[in-house]
């Protein structure tokens, strides 16, 4: 994760006094993802979106991002992506294999996305639901189980401690291990690098594993998940109204408010077991 | 704030306990903002973004949407903004004045907007930049004025007390007087109702104010301010690496990690005067 922190000269204030300092920063820095497709005889490049996002593991994100996004169903229609710099920052050019049809719906899905910002470049709400069907799988946790994973988060989160900055995404399998975490300025970002790094490993469909998120739930997080069969978010933070409504619809586990012993359940409370 | 949150019923687990409880959510769905345009003769409408906000204040949204994003320069360009329902949610369609041209720039402008997003919509990152000047305001500030400001913002900030999902935005006169204070789940929502407040108030440019955050300082609040011309931004969270770039470049004073009568600055550092 080079790049992903900067240092930076600051003053620090406390009470009456000024001293120099040094601080870390979290980066905040364009990548334009582009898109190459179609037959072998009539390619075509296009950009897809341009995402505020902390520098690293830019491949995952550029997958993730168009597998949650429906454009691309699985890593198998990937034939290579190529990273580059040019004038205005970082861009991962995706190169489709020829034989892929490339899923970019109706839209015209040329946007700006900030640190934080998921679905972006869609011209109405209903696309914003296309492509999720509901989760059927059957796991099931016992509520302990859930309690371990926001101490393992944070001390796997080396990025937060040094600029109080980044969110995570983790994932655990059913018996609570840390499989896969990645930190990012925005949380969707953090999103699409997990489940982009999870098509990589082959893992998908996510349909035995649980996501952590390390903040609030909105609903951005819920529909990528969804898209990658996730059975049980849990988050540390707030769901918003939105999370739930869909998470009910999709029949996917939403815990909130994770830590201290404690979450609360707002859909799914048939996967978990209390004893 | 009607509807700006929701109850919903949960199940708390705390150690081996289950129950059943009512909670409150802060409300997340869509709004779309709609421009009518043109002189009399040849009036246009055009759908110009989606945003998933908390609902209330809408109109303030619409106007401090359109500002931010340099669509309009001033309130005197709005004739008027009407809010309706359809099929899909939530518009608020603000009409300009026949002899104003909107300055929609080159960009197809049609994106949906997570709670979090703030510069959808642009194809290159040049774009974001648009529209902001250096900022000249000569404003000056004792430091121990500053530590009461999160007191305040809590004590005011009810929405984020019951649903703990909620960001504020804040803003201060140079006595540390609270004029304007709006909450959204996404923070630069809460930005463009703030702005929007200020721009129907005609309290705009705000070249006398102080803008306080009460999380995080991405990079698109530092522009929405910049085009608004706030001389000094304060977040009780960390700044990111863009944000404390483009505040420099703007001359804005950034100060992060307010809290416990202590803050970092990170530029502007001249604007600060402490004892």
């Amino acid at each position: 994760m080079t790049n992903a922190v900067v240092h930076t000269r600051i003053k620090k204030v406390a009470a009456g006094n000024i001293t120099d300092a040094s601080d870390t920063l979290a980066t905040e820095d364009p990548l334009e993802i582009r898109l190459v497709h179609g037959p072998s005889h009539n390619r075509r490049q296009q950009n897809i979106s341009v995402t505020m996002r902390t520098p690293g593991e830019d491949m995952e994100l550029a997958a993730g991002f168009l597998f949650t996004e429906g454009v691309i169903r699985d890593q198998a229609a990937i034939q290579e992506i190529i990273l580059s710099e040019d004038d205005s920052g970082s861009v991962a050019t995706v190169h489709l294999k020829p034989a892929i049809v490339a899923q970019l719906g109706n839209t015209q899905r040329n946007f700006t996305a900030t640190a934080a910002c998921g679905v972006c470049g869609k011209n109405d709400i209903a696309a914003i639901h296309t492509g999720v069907s509901v989760n059927r799988a059957s796991l099931r946790l016992a509520a302990a189980q859930l309690f371990g994973l926001p101490a393992i988060l944070r001390n796997e989160q080396a990025l937060f401690e040094s600029t109080g900055g980044l969110h995570a995404a983790a994932l655990f399998n059913r018996n609570m291990e840390l499989l896969l975490l990645r930190e990012d300025i925005g949380r969707h970002n953090a999103v699409d690098k997990l489940i982009g790094a999870a098509l990589q490993q082959q893992l998908t469909p996510l349909d035995e594993y649980i996501l952590l998120l390390s903040g609030r739930a909105g609903f951005e997080l819920i529909q990528k998940a969804a898209m990658a069969g996730i059975p049980v978010i849990a988050a540390i933070g707030a769901p918003s109204s939105m999370a739930v409504k869909m998470a009910a619809e999709w029949n996917i586990t939403l815990l909130g408010f994770l830590k201290d012993q404690r979450f609360n359940i707002y859909s799914g409370a048939e996967r978990i077991d209390v004893k």
